[in-house]
């Protein structure tokens, strides 16, 4: 209850933070705000009351009206973009400017830069770039391990205190872990930690799980929340504690539960992908994998090569994308293409075993299919794809899959991918040695 | 308090138009806010000022506060979310309780929604749809063919309209482009329109793009702006006019003097991708185009086969991610790999070359390097990527790269293949038909 009323009063987090993304791409509609979604789920994590998003375009009295406006309502600001180079890139003036503070150069980030440059062997003009070395003279700094841009915690009045990020994602994100997210848990954090942990599934839909664990969605501590992807549903459930091992007490019953009530839907926590974990589990065999791609068109393959270690198990694919490589290359008999057509089960399975075979593999995964948008017809419409997964023993597996009619090119490949894997998860599951 | 509201001006455009997205999922980090994104496009489509988006959650004191303070400064607000039947669903209401409006039903939309779910066969409780019939008496109601809840076009005070829209995607877009564009346009267009064109550079940052361009990105109308992702940079030109043909004549100038500086740099237009442009071109000669991939480990493949079309030039590739494959399918000779190792400029040039010979086309390329995060030594670090291409005539160019050390697995092998793309791309060039 103490804690309760001080949070309403006197706790630095009453009044919450905000989050401001910065960039006239933003509001012409080039590009969709992924940064604002990261540091939500990241801000949420942390614990913190975050109660507004704003976008502003690339223009200085906006921004510091707009920042003004904040620093009365609320006392953490996180930023986004608006650090690069060039004469748009204003947030770190037009911050300074709403205090009235000058800008003033730090000599050793401009060293940092030019070493920076030569190292990636960048040959421009490296002039424009010296507005990244200015900050108002109390600000620290926000390392960026990736790009140029440096970012700034600057706490500019008592009581409210400003972040800075670059609106690259990747360097956003690799700043916030290095620097951001341990000053805000130090700075703002009330006391008690913040503990998540993530179930992942795949072959099931939000709306089923959502609609079986309905009373756990309404938890307060933990508070369990589903995010879905393409393919794929996250659960979260998040504890707050006075420690870890608190919060792991918290968690685990709630854990416990959902893995009893989904068992094999849930492949992995956290991190885990759906990649990283097959690519554990036939290290852990000891056994090798391949594929033989058609419509995925090389997507599976990059799907398990995005993975570091994949190298251990994962040897490589023919994709043969023309009839004429399935046939040189996986000799698939031309009669059967003939025959059963390039995308059914006869040729989906016979480019399966005869990978297996030629790249000398204990698992291979072949896939067939119709990604459109054209190339469909009333038999074989766009969206159906047929996937075969061999292994040892002459283990075969059939898979056919018939897309909705709404996916589109990509959906449909990714889709495959995402069933390729999960099956030869599933079947190496029931198989354990 | 009438004059008080007056606009500044007589155009109705000088306030602008806000975005307003409500739904507590957004603040939590639970979905990517496509809508603003979408309806950002949208406006600066129809050429209408956008200053400003904010996002906030299902709370009504704080959406009211929210919805009163942009009734001060734009004339034109547009909302998505809270328009369901849960209790959290309060977007109608608070707006109703900003302007001390009360709510009264519309029995048609009852009937309506019933009839609705009667065809959707859908089984749950309907008085909590109800709700949804509620709207402010002068309210005009927008439609929503793909579901239950309409919106409303509201004119609370005078110079001020809220446009409401659910949040549930498709039937926000629908709701948009059956009442709402046509509705806005004849509204609050004073006769101009935009219009953009994109050109897409490869091989050249943005920095060095933004120093030599420094007028032009100065310039009124049109308007200059840079965007830069990995590998690729887009400068998006964008005029106001009276028609179509007044928009290209202010905008081609500029076009011509971008392609005249910057000539072989730029790749294409719009929505012209590296892969597209490259898979136009090879139609329009008839040659054909295989891979040997080793680090980027399929993403070449897959960038090539993300686009429809792409099988009339594509034929497929050899995934050759172990020495033991680069032998058996490439033939790469046992003592190259031990003279130069499998990262050198000989194994790359025998990929290329082989793979040609072997999947039968006219061009192919081949790319090995060490992606990492491991497998970099002192002589060979993580970053360092050979690429060769082959073609038509004994033609072989070999490339060595070494990105940053900044840069991770995942980047290390985007950027190998937009070098790849683009280096085939300007091969082509210089050997035009």
């Amino acid at each position: 209850m103490k804690s309760n009323l001080k949070h309403q009063s006197n706790d630095p987090n009453c009044k919450g933070v905000e989050i401001l993304s910065i960039g006239s791409e933003l509001l012409l509609g080039n590009i969709v705000n992924t940064n604002a979604q990261w540091i939500s789920e990241e801000l949420s994590t942390l614990g913190l009351n975050h109660f507004r998003q704003s976008t502003i375009g690339d223009n200085s009295e906006r921004i510091i009206k707009l920042i003004k406006e904040i620093s009365l309502r609320s006392n953490l600001l996180i930023t986004t973009g608006g650090l690069g180079p060039t004469p748009d890139d204003l947030t770190t003036e037009a911050i300074a400017k709403t205090f009235n503070a000058s800008l003033s150069e730090r000599e050793y980030l401009w060293d940092q830069i030019k070493t920076k440059l030569s190292i990636s062997g960048s040959s421009f003009n490296r002039s424009s770039l010296k507005k990244q070395c200015f900050f108002p003279k109390d600000a620290q700094i926000i390392n960026n391990p990736r790009g140029t841009a440096p970012g700034m915690i600057w706490e500019p009045i008592k009581g409210f205190t400003i972040l800075t990020f670059p609106g690259v994602p990747s360097e956003m994100k690799e700043m916030w872990k290095e620097t951001a997210v341990d000053y805000i848990r130090n700075k703002f954090s009330d006391g008690s930690i913040f503990l998540s942990n993530t179930l992942k599934f795949s072959g099931i839909g939000e709306s089923t799980i959502s609609e079986k664990i309905d009373n756990l969605l309404k938890l307060k501590n933990p508070t369990v929340a589903p995010y879905a992807n393409l393919g794929e549903v996250k659960l979260r459930i998040t504890a707050r504690a006075k420690n870890e091992l608190e919060a792991r007490n918290i968690i685990n019953p709630v854990k416990e539960k959902l893995k009893k009530e989904f068992s094999k839907f849930i492949f992995g926590e956290n991190n885990e992908s759906l990649s990283s974990v097959l690519i554990k589990e036939l290290i852990q065999r000891e056994e090798s994998l391949v594929f033989a791609e058609s419509c995925s068109g090389g997507l599976l393959s990059s799907s398990i090569t995005a993975i570091p270690g994949s190298s251990q198990v994962f040897k490589g694919s023919i994709i043969s994308y023309s009839n004429e490589l399935k046939q040189s290359l996986l000799n698939i008999p031309e009669n059967l293409i003939k025959k059963f057509g390039a995308v059914s089960e006869e040729v989906a399975e016979t480019m399966a075993i005869n990978a297996k075979e030629k790249l000398n593999s204990d698992w291979s995964i072949a896939i067939s299919g119709i990604a459109g948008p054209s190339g469909g017809n009333k038999e074989k419409p766009v969206g159906l794809v047929y996937i075969s997964i061999a292994g040892p023993n002459d283990h075969i597996t059939n898979i056919k899959k018939m897309f909705s009619s709404t996916r589109n090119r990509l959906e449909i490949q990714r889709l495959s991918v995402n069933v390729c894997l999960n099956n030869l998860r599933l079947i190496l599951l029931s198989k354990s040695k």
